[in-house]
């Protein structure tokens, strides 16, 4: 399938920097694409039409590539998602209404430049992860005819693998922005809770709802959420994003990072699905990452809540009373899955969120010990003749890697992974603590890069790697004196979480003092005389940074110290004053070697 | 009334280092005292006998007061918390149980050496405020025959106010540490959810429940809380203390503090409790305070939901199917509270759940501004006879500044606030954002103070003021170039959430200089030649100051700079070898008037 341009954001700004496209162009091309692929893939529910398109390229003219950071970029929205003046169907035409005002996401994302170009299909409600549980039609497989898009964001990943946009929103409370993406050669992000506004979205589980981008790259999400996670007073579930998790975070992960593995891994029989994981897992030891066997029971323990669990109550809470008045106006399998909600009592409902915290608390120890886990992010392909037999079945095989993770607020990035010998995608997952999203998308991309995968369109990723280091939640503190392990200060460390990442030395630029209270040095950089320092690496959770700064006492501080292969990093450093009285113990190499020499 | 022992943790443990008492002699006095007492209060509905005492007392033998810090400290607990080898009755004779092991919160007090003495009244199920709501019998107030103690840890606080406890353990899910607290002159403390455990007690709303303590003193509360707010692996909803919050944040708090003062104030028809609230208002104001009118209707919003929403599901999870099957065993008005449960259904619980969500958003907006709120304790005491005239009016009477705190995530002290002209206690109430609770112990520490109330016992408050400077959830930091407000990098400060606090001079011991890349100051201490610098104090969420501080490039970084009244805060600080090229402006007296003049 040969697609007419390049759509990755950096290229089309480019192109339109160059003045080789306008958008107008652009935005005509892919709405008359689009009309031509529809019948086939019924990825657009609505296209807007060329006088609802004017008023946004129109809008365009006051700006340029320069002051937009979307400029002309063309977007698909999922049809549960309010775009002001057209209809939202939630592919359920008996609930749709006029939507009066852009979500939030949507209205950010217009005035970055970003051009709507329709509704896309979906799973009914948001309610599966096949994409053919819908009234406008089946999606089929953007490769391959007789596998589903996936779901429920379906129209909004074959947008994007179909060429037909830059990148498109979806919806995922249980795995809908991720699984449309393994299966179309997309990367799918859902982002930690909170972070994109669900103001203006019809809700599947208030709760438990995020936004999500489908990109040809990890980059382009890392971009799109850069540009977007802003809270937001219309959403009672925003949450504001921490610095640590902003722009600069995006980077290119150091050697050492550590990533769960699941100790029972489920393919449903699928040997290629089960290679193409494996040769994932290798990929990201490649990068330098380790890998650490996890217990998975309690992640699939909380992934059984949400189907069995009370959560299917609010789910009921949108579509219940249409169900209740018009029951034929709701497709049956949809029908089926809420009917149980009407039973449930809020005794029930407390007990389940009782459960999930258990199951949270356990989960929540394993990750602290990690960066990110691994998983595949479906078990195996199913084929839409499969879905047609065992709708319900089927669809649940496709979750098995999805359900668990915005109940246990974790933030998780779908990124390709391969083709099947019948050339359908397949992918894995990157998950990971809360506002871990920017260091997620980093070793999505360091994953991209190294598979070096073709893209949507046979285009190879050629963009040259970020220039910085990613960043997560956690601040390395290069600690020289009574901080390293075991000395009288290191558990101002400990008790804080903080872990050891590292024993090394500083650049040979450095002089180290004993200061006048004999029981401190100072490192003090010195490019004449210096010496290698040993040094340790701690890694501190950013809300324990600011206590351990308060509680380092004059002449010290922290700021940035070299390391011996040139990093620079957040570490002990001393102030000149405070040499007073102090002597020099550079030859002796660090301050474990001259305490021994004390004793 | 007289009490024989001043048992102040401090007072307390001093007799035993000086040989002035011993802990059998004290444990075997305030036993029999309370045996005498009983029958008039109803504090204890269990007394542990001699036999039973015997081997904490003998466990006291391997250690001393210099090695257990709670060394013979007798305490209190509220019989809905497990005592290893006793019954638990949650106040209803059907629904006890022996306990099996300790719970967490009271195994840990023991491993410290204090002294369990036995188990507390409390309304039934711990549902109420005011302690009459017991089969053991009605629990009057401490210090006025016609009023009751409060509740729902009747018991408790009456062991701490008459003088039979050192400390006493209570629960608050709605208020039950707190109005107890403030009808008889002692301290309630409500820390954040999940800081103390509650593994090992009787559930009222699981999802809120909070273990408390009732001290004589602000800093028995902060020596108590530090001591145990360790995360408890028993507790799915245990949370770890941040370091911020931890012994070292308990002290002075700085002048300028903003504390929130509800627009419409309650006291329902009460003047006495209105004067004695705006007394405590004042007495801040004189400590430095700066009081800010705050719209208080989110927060009444909240409370309204406690007892009109699917929380009351949560409390019928432990007596619904007592009520059930006996109804006759639990009181009419505890079986008229939860009557209303069973009817809830799941959907109406979640919906109750986004109507929180909402008036949270709100209130977290309103705190954010703040460093803590000042209410009443409770509106206007009611008469035992008005109780039994209306058991549910007039207990929901006492609750309107308390129902909201833990649906709200809301640390709390209830603090004391002067007497009746007919004697009766009242007090008032200081709450914060989670994770402050030992900055609000300062404040009530500073309050107590201040007002130098007498204590239980007529006791004065002798001890001196804590030496070092109360800290809270945010960070000052000292900055004296392009960080300050206006200038080129201030957005860093203002986009992590940062407000500025004062606009200050350093001490006359810093030289400026501007560094060779012209973009930079470097604040170097030098006591002889240096000078007073313009600074600006501004505090930065402890949770982005890793991120701050990650941007710094070197040769600057945060250490502590001394201010021109003496204080040390955390500040810029620059390395001695990032001076070359430096050009000094120390006579410019700040990078502001530097930059003015080079324009």
């Amino acid at each position: 399938m040969k697609h007419p341009y390049d759509l990755r954001l950096d290229v089309l700004t480019q192109a339109y920097r160059d003045g080789r496209l306008t958008p107008r162009e652009v935005i005509n091309t892919l709405r008359e694409r689009a009309l031509a692929l529809n019948p086939e893939f019924n990825a657009f529910i609505y296209l807007l039409t060329p006088e609802e398109l004017e008023p946004y390229l129109a809008a365009l003219e006051g700006g340029s590539p320069q002051t937009l950071p979307l400029y002309g970029v063309p977007f698909a929205i999922k049809d549960n998602i309010d775009l002001a003046g057209v209809a939202t169907t939630a592919a359920c035409p008996a609930y749709a209404y006029q939507a009066r005002e852009d979500a939030t996401i949507v209205r950010q994302l217009i005035a970055l430049g970003a051009i709507p170009l329709g509704k896309t299909n979906l799973d009914q409600f948001a309610t599966g992860l096949n994409g053919t549980r819908s009234p406008y039609g089946a999606c089929r497989n953007s490769v391959h005819a007789d596998y589903p898009s996936g779901g429920s964001s379906a129209g909004s990943s074959l947008a994007v693998a179909l060429g037909l946009a830059s990148f498109a929103l979806g919806t995922d409370t249980a795995g809908s922005g991720r699984v449309p993406a393994a299966l179309n050669n997309l990367v799918g992000l859902k982002a930690t809770k909170g972070l994109i506004s669900t103001a203006g979205v019809v809700p599947a589980c208030r709760t438990l709802d995020c936004v999500t981008f489908f990109t040809a790259t990890a980059t382009e999400a890392s971009q799109l959420l850069a540009l977007t996670a802003v809270q937001d007073p219309r959403d009672d579930y925003s949450r504001a994003n921490p610095a640590w998790n902003g722009a600069q975070a995006f980077g290119v992960p150091a050697a050492g990072f550590r990533f769960g593995v699941p100790d029972r891994l489920e393919f449903l029989g699928c040997t290629e699905s089960e290679a193409l994981y494996h040769a994932a897992k290798e990929r990201l030891i490649a990068l330098g990452g380790v890998p650490v066997t996890i217990d998975f029971s309690p992640f699939l323990a909380a992934a059984s809540l949400l189907y069995n669990g009370p959560w299917v109550a609010e789910r009921y809470h949108v579509a219940g009373k249409l169900i209740e008045q018009q029951p034929d106006a709701v497709l049956p399998v949809i029908r089926d899955v809420l009917s149980k909600a009407p039973g449930t009592d809020a005794v029930a409902a407390f007990d389940a969120q009782y459960k999930l915290q258990g199951y949270k608390r356990a989960c929540d120890a394993i990750m602290a010990e990690l960066d990110c886990v691994l998983t595949p992010t479906y078990p195996r392909p199913v084929t839409l003749a499969e879905l047609a037999e065992e709708p319900v079945k089927r669809n649940s095989d496709l979750g098995v890697y999805t359900n668990f993770m915005n109940l246990l607020d974790y933030a998780a990035v779908a990124v390709p992974a391969g083709h099947m010998a019948n050339g359908l995608p397949s992918g894995v997952t990157l998950f990971g603590r809360a506002f871990t999203d920017q260091y997620l998308l980093s070793l999505a991309d360091a994953l991209q890069r190294q598979q070096n995968l073709a893209l949507a369109g046979d285009r190879a990723l050629h963009e040259t790697a970020p220039a910085t280091a990613a960043s997560h939640d956690r601040l390395p503190v290069v600690v020289c004196g009574a901080h390293l392990d075991g000395l009288a200060l290191n558990h101002q460390l400990r008790q804080r979480g903080a872990t050891l990442r590292e024993t090394t030395r500083s650049a040979p630029h450095y002089c180290l003092y004993a200061l006048a209270d004999g029981k401190r040095p100072g490192m003090v950089r010195d490019r004449e005389r210096g010496a290698a320092i040993a040094v340790e690496v701690w890694e501190l959770p950013h809300a324990e940074v600011g206590s351990f700064l308060a509680g380092i006492p004059a002449p010290l501080g922290l700021g940035k110290v070299e390391l011996e292969d040139g990093r620079w990093l957040t570490g002990f450093i001393c102030e000149k004053y405070g040499l007073q009285g102090a002597k020099d113990i550079t030859a002796f190499g660090g301050w474990r070697a001259w305490l021994t020499q004390q004793k």
